[in-house]
């Protein structure tokens, strides 16, 4: 596709440049982006506007037309966060260790910018201001490819932000966004060897898989969590019962919400029916095993593929586990390698959950909802890598850099 | 394929059970292993024997078939770099850094193994020994896919080592050969990706593209390399000279090699008479641009392809440029993101050649073929890493870690 190469070979030739940036070069071009992005608020709101009719014509479901609605507030919101990304420390140019050989050699490992990052995501443009920002900060050129829903909102984002940030010191072709929004447009991105060091879908499951799937540049995995909590027979019930109100229901479409709940059979009977109770009062659903259903009345019958699901609504899948045992193994065969809680005060327990769970994130008695970047302290999040390979867990700015050795001598030989 | 699955759901339990082993029972079963491959070398060389006897029926070329070929040497050999694997430090469970947050959580991001780890390679029987070794170390389980023509020798080191090793504390499913060594056993197992954290190939540039165009589990693609030295115009031209000749003729096979040799015009003409006489008494051939052509009559004309090609071979390219910035262009124009140096004596030029190049290794007044685990003191490698997510450059026992974070809490809730 020609779009693509061209707009390629234009990210590359830039992160070349951008690359070498100064910081200070750097969070100026953010800072004049985020004022950009204030003072086209009415350019930008009024483009988002046809995207929302257009939803509105093709019968789009009222929560997408949600994610993808601009106003001033929210366009205030995607100019602050630019301006926290800017705040944020420099990743690029640290030295992570340097040693001398004994032959004389003096071999540094230093962070560079990955180089030109692609980012496939779905009809929320506030993805668009915010993804960029990140690679910016970085020094990474980006290539963004946004649902069609959002393409005028997208278009009217990335020209405010080129406008800007070209004039104020990032080398032209720094931020592209492809115009293509057929499906064609997205795979061909994913094999866009020669031009991109790394593709990140920003979405849902589908979304992904069709990264996994189809991807030839190195791709990272984000976002689906088929989260556990497990209440040990070892636990303060009380504050598992407010961690399970949290993690399931303070926010259930993300990522990071809890889907499952096992409970240890010595105390479940008395933790229980309180605990569903509480859950269906804020509206759960409860699908449950046998067990389940016997101590509590309310759930339904759980199927085998309820256990994998990630259902990203007010809907829990609840299992009596005989032993700490069971509970991990459950966990170990059916979650996405997301975040997971044990609740105990037993120490032991503890540290073999922390130790035998395979997953990104793993929990001692808090709700699995602090798997953020802002959480975690990173300050900013591109998303949540479920792989093990590069990054796992929530990504920062030092999630999107690589290394480079630096080696000097004096004349060494082998 | 049954028996891939098979072997996947093997590896993938026993990796519950390896990552968590102690330092101490994985060194012993490691130096179980090199005793047992020692003890057991004249089944291994009777079951090589095989091999080269079917391989030279095929006409197999007799440098593949010294690389196929064992004797008691290259297997003492194979268990003295399986001895070294055991005695270099532990990678699993170090703390890599921990914070508290203001709301009180603990979160420590630890050292973990990948899980299981997918090699694919050719008909080089030691790499079998080395990579289980270096898997096992890092509390990884294996699945090995070697070349057809080593399969009798393989099953024979494999044998051994699954003795040896499920004797003493290892579990069963740590190491894994396919047996199946069609083509479709390779793509499959580049598709494995219920069982399988990261695939990695070792072998030459048709084996590397094979697995970035096909694999869907996380690959890394290791060891092209198309390396240049430049030589500045404020180049020590003796160091220049012992420079290139060790580059390029110490061994010419290996992806360290220099390949391509840059050369500033206002040396150009007192440097190259003697160093292309030199090459080219080492049995270099030498194609050059139209000005090396007329300093030097012995070089033939490159073509376009030529500035873009890894010889492995006793074959170099050369190229009279105008300036360092051409250089540095052309490099990262033609490079194959391996290792690239520069001679100079001047600092300014030496620090934008470290700064503007992209490679995993890039070097000031030193040979390329420092590019290497053992030189750069990690004590053995898995491959060269040329891509920039996950690892770059020589790939350690540390490069086959992931993280998990491990979040302390005492009831916190969003």
């Amino acid at each position: 596709m020609e779009e693509l190469i061209e707009k390629g070979k234009l990210a590359k030739s830039a992160s070349r440049v951008l690359g070498s940036l100064s910081a200070s070069v750097k969070n100026n071009a953010l800072l004049a982006i985020a004022d950009a992005l204030e003072k086209n608020s009415e350019f930008i709101i009024s483009e988002n506007k046809k995207d929302i009719d257009a939803g509105r014509r093709n019968g789009m479901k009222e929560s997408l037309i949600d994610r993808l609605s601009l106003n001033q507030a929210r366009i205030i919101d995607m100019a602050e966060g630019i301006r926290q990304i800017a705040g944020l420390p420099d990743p690029i140019g640290e030295a992570i260790s340097s040693i001398k050989r004994p032959n004389g050699l003096k071999i540094s490992k230093v962070r560079v910018p990955l180089g030109v990052i692609g980012i496939i995501y779905e009809a929320r443009p506030n993805v668009t201001a915010d993804a960029a920002g990140l690679c910016i900060k970085s020094g990474n050129s980006v290539i963004l490819r946004g649902g069609k829903e959002a393409f005028k909102s997208n278009m009217a984002i990335v020209k405010v932000m080129q406008d800007s940030g070209y004039n104020t010191g990032l080398p032209v072709g720094s931020i592209n966004l492809v115009e293509n929004t057929t499906r064609e447009s997205a795979t061909e991105l994913m094999k866009l060897n020669d031009y991109l060091d790394v593709i990140i879908p920003r979405g849902g499951a589908g979304l992904i898989k069709a990264v996994v799937e189809n991807a030839t540049v190195p791709s990272i995995e984000t976002g689906t969590g088929n989260c556990h909590v497990y209440v040990d027979s070892y636990a303060d019930l009380n504050m598992a019962h407010d961690i399970v109100i949290n993690a399931k229901t303070q926010r259930p479409s993300v990522c990071n919400a809890e889907e499952k709940l096992l409970v240890h059979k010595d105390i479940a009977e008395k933790f229980l029916p309180k605990m569903l109770k509480s859950l269906s009062d804020k509206g759960v659903e409860i699908v449950g095993d046998e067990k389940v259903c016997e101590i509590y009345p309310g759930a339904t019958e759980a199927t085998e593929e309820d256990w994998g699901t990630e259902y990203l609504d007010l809907k829990i899948g609840v299992k009596v586990v005989d032993s700490i045992d069971e509970a991990i193994k459950h966990i170990n065969n059916y979650n996405s390698g997301h975040s997971e809680a044990i609740v105990t005060d037993s120490y032991k327990n503890s540290q073999k959950f922390l130790d035998k769970i395979d997953a990104a994130a793993v929990y001692v008695n808090a709700s699995t909802r602090f798997t953020d970047g802002f959480e975690f302290g990173f300050g900013a999040e591109i998303g949540i890598s479920t792989q093990k390979t590069h990054a796992r867990g929530p990504m920062g700015l030092k999630e999107l850099t690589s290394t480079k050795y630096i080696i000097e001598g004096s004349g060494q030989i082998r």
